[in-house]
């Protein structure tokens, strides 16, 4: 049975995006079809904790064959919202931004970067990962020339509020945000936020590694 | 009521560790009482699900003043298992884990870098975020010396199951995974890997602005 994207629980969103990076390397391996098993064991998951989260996908398996991988990753991206490019800019060049403007993954899913923004007049002018850094002050009319959609923001923890401020007034609908401070949009529900922090997944880890 | 910790979901953990980062920053402003409601609008949560989390810890607010700052401090790291120090290396010195050789934020949380290692001969004995890189051959007994809790995996794919089993010779506890392929423990239990995807944040982002 086909969920709608609002039934489908966080957790859920985030194994299906491990089971689509595992299954694009089998397609790449020339895999056609995959039983749910031997997803889960790649993932140190349950088979029936696989078989749970694609069925939300409305995809079913053939009894002793299994899924068909390029049916799955098709389908999974349509759920994800992957299955079309997203324009992403990053905004903030410390050792972090560096390390992300190289960072193959994003285009391998979708996420095509089209702008770097800094605010040190030092970097501006400068090229990384192909791309000129430009002035954050022009972020506002290169957003609405190139259809920009998320935004990476990798700034200090102390101007991590100014410049979501600057991405909302650019009507940019995402931001990823590793600034080590939350921020919150100034209107709910037009700009989405979501935090990534590193030292918290370090965090979690010694949980695990206590518990 | 105080939870055990194999009692408390690894939902409520993430959330646990986002307070506490919160909590750290109104320390450091010489904040003495919080009330829920202020860490809730702060991070975009429900008053009610703050409260209920914090009660895993069993910490009580006292009505009308809240929550005592230091004490919650304490009392999450605990939980966490960040109220001691943590050794930890990282194995890969690519774009990614140069970038997190400076993550101010992991020594914040008590995890200490005590090692950097690669396996290619032109990085071996250069430096990075003051440490000398050291010889993938020389983790075994690096590890048994350091008291190594803890490993940073930055490598490429098709190196993260063989630095893995090395991770798992030097008896190292958990495993922080960037590379973009998941990878198996030999012995279950032995070592717990946590994978972290870069591209995978964007997708779920992606994700929430879809829907």
């Amino acid at each position: 049975m086909t969920k709608s994207r609002n039934e489908i629980p966080r957790a859920t969103v985030t194994r299906l995006a491990f089971y689509l990076r595992e299954l694009q390397q089998m397609h790449r391996a020339e895999v056609v079809n995959v039983r749910s098993q031997s997803i889960a064991e790649k993932l140190g998951l349950k088979d029936s904790q696989v078989r749970k989260d694609l069925s939300c996908l409305g995809t079913v398996g053939q009894r002793g064959v299994g899924y068909r991988v390029d049916e799955l990753i098709h389908n999974i991206q349509h759920v994800l919202g992957t299955d079309r490019a997203w324009n992403v800019i990053l905004v903030g060049v410390g050792n972090l931004g560096r390390a992300l403007t190289g960072y193959k993954g994003f285009g391998e899913q979708g996420f095509r970067l089209v702008g770097v923004f800094d605010s040190d007049p030092k970097k501006i002018g400068q090229k990384v990962g192909g791309l000129l850094i430009q002035d954050l002050g022009s972020l506002l009319s290169f957003a609405s020339e190139q259809a920009v959609d998320l935004a990476i923001l990798a700034v200090p923890a102390t101007a991590a509020q100014s410049v979501l401020a600057a991405i909302e007034e650019a009507s940019i609908s995402g931001v990823l945000n590793f600034a080590p401070v939350a921020v919150r949009p100034s209107q709910a529900g037009r700009t989405i936020v979501q935090e990534v922090d590193l030292a918290i997944e370090l965090q979690r880890l010694a949980f695990s590694v206590v518990r």
